[in-house]
């Protein structure tokens, strides 16, 4: 059993610590280790900001997980979602030069992370929240966001949008439509529902232009039992009050977004405008297959590798926080979101092509022009620590 | 400011994260993140034993503080702690191969301390705990090591613990005596004095020959106020009731050992019996000169680099963990810690001189040595975790 090359290439782990200091001489260690430590560790306790300049926390990101969500499986709890964070922390190390650490909580109470993450927090210079559940994230982010000095980011949320919006950007571009005109409908009201909802309109498409779907249908200001994020989404979306199925929602609809893990009928989408955009990111099965999708829409994109147009996660998260580090941010703010969706987008925008609306997950400029973008918006935000 | 080779060595901090998988093209991404990923996220789902063979988890320990009491610098907090649990993460990495993150904490209550370690623990293979105070260190650790299907070791108490036994076997050889022969001071009732006691009587040392002080002077049964680990040692040492300062305590004693980072009156020292052994183990200063100690003493040790024997941590942890890991043991249990002062003593066994009575502390010998040992201790007190 386990013969097979992804187990192999996991046997031991993907990741490993390596010492940056020489440690084979005897003054090596009067230095690296006692007495010579008690000097730097002196140094921080008399000006505590010193620890970013002197240790590793500076460059270093926990990421964090309960195991409630992870890829599509669920909740797998936090021993079967380590090989996700491994390759997260291996991600981040290969694209943004950022160290990082997994940790995977044994528990899935929104106070004891909350508190577990903040008694933690002083190791670390930011934190990556992973496949944690919806609605239990948003709170558990907000929270966070609030108590620690450090960037707070759940990537399910916000680098999924990051890059959805990044793609978005450059499909209407390609198709001369602006966003302000496009009628969206989003298929998924989970975390990157959410987040996806919410930064396209914060990035230009008009809020009430956007009709979010979950699996009970259209997400309206008239459906009864709806609490937190849904209810603040039929508040502010579906301008014109659709109700019903998804197909409705989707009648003259300009993009389809699928955030949701679910199939979507290929009727619902011959509905659509023409020239339509399609966005079908379950992974690792689409909500349709690309051809069948390109009857309708004259840009496809998927959440997998062995198509054109990858909308993935890792186009985002190495960058964003390479670049809050490298600012000494102490927050990510929406503005640093939407810069790092326009460096995205800014990398292919001379070359667009229907097949190449985003770069490619191994593209090497990416990652440095999402850090350059989201340290100035950091600056411009002022959400940098003091010396 | 911080121009100074120490400062300049911890610019950025002394450790990083390396993948240890390939990442560079399409298919590496497919194994080692999504979608192939998933496949070893299942199989952990369906046998969490498996974390252990297809993440690096059970190579890979917490190295856990609160800042409490570090070094001898005393209760300088998380971040003023982080440069020395680096210090100890990249030599658990060079002397043990240990993968090993700092996780300095912002909390010093104990049920917040013990609570975050065991949410984070799925993480680790096992929790070595750094710079806790006593007496709180002996309930964490107590308390951890009930809940915890991991090893747990504060390496204050057990570390010095089993190099000072194995400085203590290899002395006793040389001088031709017999550990339970030996009458035993030991200055300091913090963790490394309590468990220096503990493992010296489990290690041979009759428990009415050793007498403990603190800073208020022997501990006996008759002294009030006592409690916790310090009562405890009053019912089982100090056989002959002494009572009084600790040159009380030293006349007609065999061995001093100083934990307490206090200096000693010479006029004490004097009164001990002849051909003494002195471990004054204090840092970076000794509680009495090397050279003062030695015309008392046939046989001195210190805890610093720059004199003969020094006493160092270094000798214990990274095999300590190195054989508990490669075991799959689920605890430390004293019969390791015996096994490894055992193994530690032997390195230098044939060729022990008054001024060479433990290895060096980059003895490329000793964690080898010390992991087999302890590895072979877990099998026979039955502590192998379970496949």
């Amino acid at each position: 059993m386990y013969q097979e090359p992804v187990f192999e290439l996991h046997r031991g782990g993907k990741m490993a610590i390596t010492a940056t200091v020489p440690l084979t001489t005897r003054d090596d260690l009067s230095l690296a280790y006692t007495p010579g430590v008690a000097e730097v560790c002196r140094a921080i306790a008399a000006d505590e900001s010193l620890v970013n300049t002197f240790t590793w926390v500076a460059n270093t990101v926990a990421v964090v997980t309960d195991g409630s969500a992870v890829l599509g499986l669920g909740n797998i709890g936090p021993r079967a979602a380590m090989p996700v964070m491994e390759g997260k922390a291996v991600l981040f190390k290969q694209f943004g030069g950022v160290d990082s650490v997994p940790v995977c909580l044994d528990t899935q109470d929104i106070d004891e992370i909350v508190a577990t993450v903040t008694a933690l927090a002083p190791s670390f210079g930011g934190i990556n929240l992973e496949d944690i559940s919806a609605p239990r994230c948003f709170e558990i982010e907000r929270r966070l966001d609030e108590a620690l000095p450090i960037p707070v980011f759940h990537d399910d949320q916000h680098g999924t949008a990051i890059v959805v919006l990044a793609a978005l950007r450059n499909a209407a571009e390609l198709l001369d439509r602006k966003l302000g005109d496009l009628r969206v409908v989003i298929s998924g009201a989970g975390a990157a529902g959410v987040a996806v909802t919410k930064i396209l309109i914060a990035g230009g498409v008009q809020a009430a232009n956007v009709i979010v779907c979950d699996s009970r249908g259209i997400i309206h200001s008239g459906r009864e039992g709806l609490a937190g994020a849904k209810l603040e989404l039929a508040s502010i979306t579906n301008g014109t009050g659709r109700t019903g199925a998804i197909a409705e929602a989707l009648r003259g609809a300009d993009v389809f977004i699928g955030l949701s893990g679910g199939s979507i009928a290929e009727e619902g989408l011959a509905g659509m405008a023409p020239g339509a955009i399609i966005f079908a990111l379950a992974n690792p099965t689409p909500e349709v297959e690309p051809a069948v999708a390109a009857r309708y829409a004259s840009v496809v994109a998927t959440g997998r590798s062995d198509y054109p147009n990858q909308i993935n996660n890792v186009l985002a998260f190495p960058g964003v926080f390479r670049g809050a580090l490298d600012a000494g941010a102490t927050r990510i703010t929406e503005g640093m979101k939407l810069a790092a969706a326009d460096a995205i987008a800014a990398v292919v925008a001379n070359d667009l092509r229907p097949d190449a609306i985003v770069p490619a997950a191994l593209d090497p400029r990416v990652a440095p022009a999402v850090a350059t973008a989201v340290a100035k918006a950091a600056v411009r935000d002022g959400v940098i620590r003091q010396a």
